[in-house]
């Protein structure tokens, strides 16, 4: 029986590891989807999320159908509820790449993105799909450190989602209110989107050493 | 050992009851924050969320602590694993309300909401309150209708914020920017508190019936 209960972990990690790859996937098209005005893109991440909430119900199911048939000890419980937590995380984070999506979709056949902040989007989302590939390597190979790399790329996030704001509050702001509005609302989901791929992989290093990164760095 | 079992189910039920009172509060304080500039108020907020934070994480440690000691049975189990998500939306709702109230501190000693959005802010203030309050009351009585009723609260919430974008895009707009972004940001936090006191209502009808809302909702 344990063989299977294993195995089962196992499945649920390469699910995990697969949600990855489709919200990196879908980040990629809504990032091309917002600078490129492509409606195309738009459209593939927006009816792509079902297959990513799929996947998170399937996990769902398999830890519930674990707990109850497996009666597992505590440190596999823990693990389960991490799973459901980390699959909660990606199907939040789909959410987010669809929400860019719909941004480029309303705008379109305009860009949402005016060409002075081009350049500050193309680098979020390049870091939005860094984080999300980083945390698949963590699911898939448990390195605690490379799990630790992520809060500097929240680091650099952060610091991108300001200059963000800097330039639309600036006095020489040429385009009015509605574009700045869809992206105040744009850095958000992008901010959002690196906080919970810091948590997906916040919770990897939580399994493999019982500790949360915070602690970990105040033993250092 | 079962009696006692359930006294810390009952515990982590308390708990999470007064995660609502407090979060309602908060919500209450940073609205007015927002309405009347009262930077006291928003600092009340922000300083105040360390106490639903660290409910938060004794509920988690309470639940952790159950699954390893008492080895719970499946239904057992989902309700733990459910008590833990109540906990963890509510703390995402502190983590709102600080937002609110840290966007009233920023434009201080100005309201960051002009004087023809004040209605709509209260009201959405107004709709906040009741879901957070509605959910603490559903935890406590596990009322299946009440639980239900939260969806339409959900739906007027959304009226609102699509009143408030059309209010700002409009031709009449004469705030320029700066209020916008922060509208446009207070908008997103508001309806994502709304969606967590739904998750919140939704999870204790969960756990009284076995079946998800629309499920029920199918039924009928």
């Amino acid at each position: 029986m344990r063989d299977i209960y294993h195995e089962e972990l196992d499945g649920i990690s390469d699910k995990l590891v697969e949600m990855t790859r489709l919200v990196r996937s879908a980040m990629t098209r809504a990032v091309n989807a917002l600078l490129d005005a492509d409606l195309r893109l738009a459209e593939e991440v927006i009816g792509g999320d079902d297959r990513i909430n799929k996947i998170d119900a399937e996990i769902e199911e398999t830890v519930f159908d674990l707990m109850a048939r497996q009666q597992p000890v505590a440190g596999d419980l823990r693990t389960l509820v991490t799973a459901l937590r980390m699959s909660g995380d990606l199907e939040r984070m789909g959410d987010l790449a669809v929400h860019l999506a719909k941004t480029a979709r309303r705008r379109h056949p305009e860009s949402a993105i005016p060409p002075e902040l081009q350049v500050i989007v193309l680098e979020m989302g390049q870091i939005a799909e860094r984080m999300v590939a980083k945390a698949g390597s963590v699911i898939a190979s448990k390195d605690v450190e490379l799990g630790m790399e992520l809060d500097a790329d929240d680091d650099a996030m952060d610091r991108l989602h300001r200059r963000l704001f800097d330039i639309m509050l600036s006095p020489k702001w040429q385009h009015g209110v509605e574009p700045a509005v869809d992206i105040s609302l744009a850095g958000r989901y992008f901010e959002r989107f690196a906080d919970h791929a810091v948590h997906v992989a916040e919770n990897v290093v939580y399994i493999v050493t019982g500790q949360r990164p915070e602690e970990l760095n105040e033993l250092n």
